[in-house]
């Protein structure tokens, strides 16, 4: 599962600009990085008039723009995602996903504070404050990194969220919703798929398996 | 598996005016429709200076915007997507895929074509022309549609793309990769999944069965 941290902060406390700072060191480092950006006011789909945006203007759920070293997907959604549906149903391939703001959000949080424009912190630990990044030191039992320590809050966010792990190894989701397995039964079901499949031709090395099983006569 | 129609055509010929056309007509009948453009001279995030903007150019591979009303991915790749890959990685929730210009893709197509444009169509039926729109009737064993025909044209799509279909029910893809199964393994591993699943709680319903196996160490 992709990790996930949020940069947050009161108004003009420099979110983006602490982002643009991390992101090259992290990329320095060869993780692949997504950022994910909460817009309240909605955006426009490409420019007025161009085809994309007439495409969305004449009804399509979802435009895709494809070129040769990027794609954009813009899609209708029913109401406001989580960064953990963000992740699960929109991200892929990368590392780690930093977003900006999603304070209300359980993700793990990184609080950016300029003692000169805010007299207080917007976070506490019980809003899964992980850090603190800011001109001042605060004693209240989370890592602090001045503003421009971008290497010390790159090793911090490295090893608490970056560290060689194994990944999470089976998951199951049945119409959508994941349904959550106990240890013996993820061993014994991959096990068995692993099994059935040992002997089927382009599975003799597989590092990932995916298989849907669809019911529905549509 | 979504189907995909592209509509290609000479330039000018009105690819993006009969898009603009015929989407209306299929949503009106209920289907959600994704449209697809390729973009050969790239193509920009966000507006200059704005956050997604400056997180792309600070390095992040995938930059997402989230409204309470769509969503927007724009993401790094390494090639130009061809459309089934297009579907298979970026697209759900959909009944149709309509892509504009595609036109060395497999995908089938639906030429655009007015007389006083071009002399010449761009497709034959070995490029897996399926449909004309024109002001000019061909007989090369292809259905043709005038110019102003959605109906008729939606009609079309309706029959040969849309109609009831029992869907393709299980799918299997080894490290990215789609393996082809036979009908007996494809009715083997269903059944076998489908036991295995049948008495873990949340699981007696299934509509659709994801699992995903993943045994690499990050």
């Amino acid at each position: 599962m992709i990790p996930i941290v949020s940069i947050v902060g009161k108004s003009d406390s420099g979110k983006t600009t602490l982002i643009e700072k991390l992101l090259p060191e992290l990329v320095r480092r060869g993780y692949r990085v997504a950022t994910v950006k909460h817009d309240i006011h909605g955006f426009e789909v490409d420019r007025e008039g161009k085809d994309s945006w007439r495409h969305k203007k004449a009804g399509a759920h979802t435009s895709v723009i494809s070129s040769p070293s990027k794609v954009a997907v813009i899609r209708d959604v029913e109401k406001d995602l989580t960064l953990a549906e963000i992740r699960d149903r929109l991200i892929q391939d990368v590392d780690l996903i930093l977003s900006e703001g999603f304070k209300k959000d359980t993700q793990p949080k990184i609080e950016i504070f300029r003692k000169g424009v805010h007299e207080s912190l917007l976070c506490t630990k019980e809003d899964n404050l992980v850090g603190i990044v800011s001109d001042q030191v605060f004693n209240i039992g989370v890592p602090c990194f001045f503003l421009d320590d971008m290497k010390g809050l790159a090793d911090f966010v490295e090893k608490r969220f970056l560290v060689p792990q194994k990944k999470e190894n089976i998951s199951l989701k049945v119409n959508g919703a994941e349904i959550p397995l106990k240890p013996f039964v993820r061993d014994w079901l991959k096990g068995a798929i692993k099994g059935m499949l040992a002997s089927l031709k382009g599975c003799d090395r597989p590092d990932r398996i995916e298989i849907t099983i669809e019911d529905h006569v549509k």
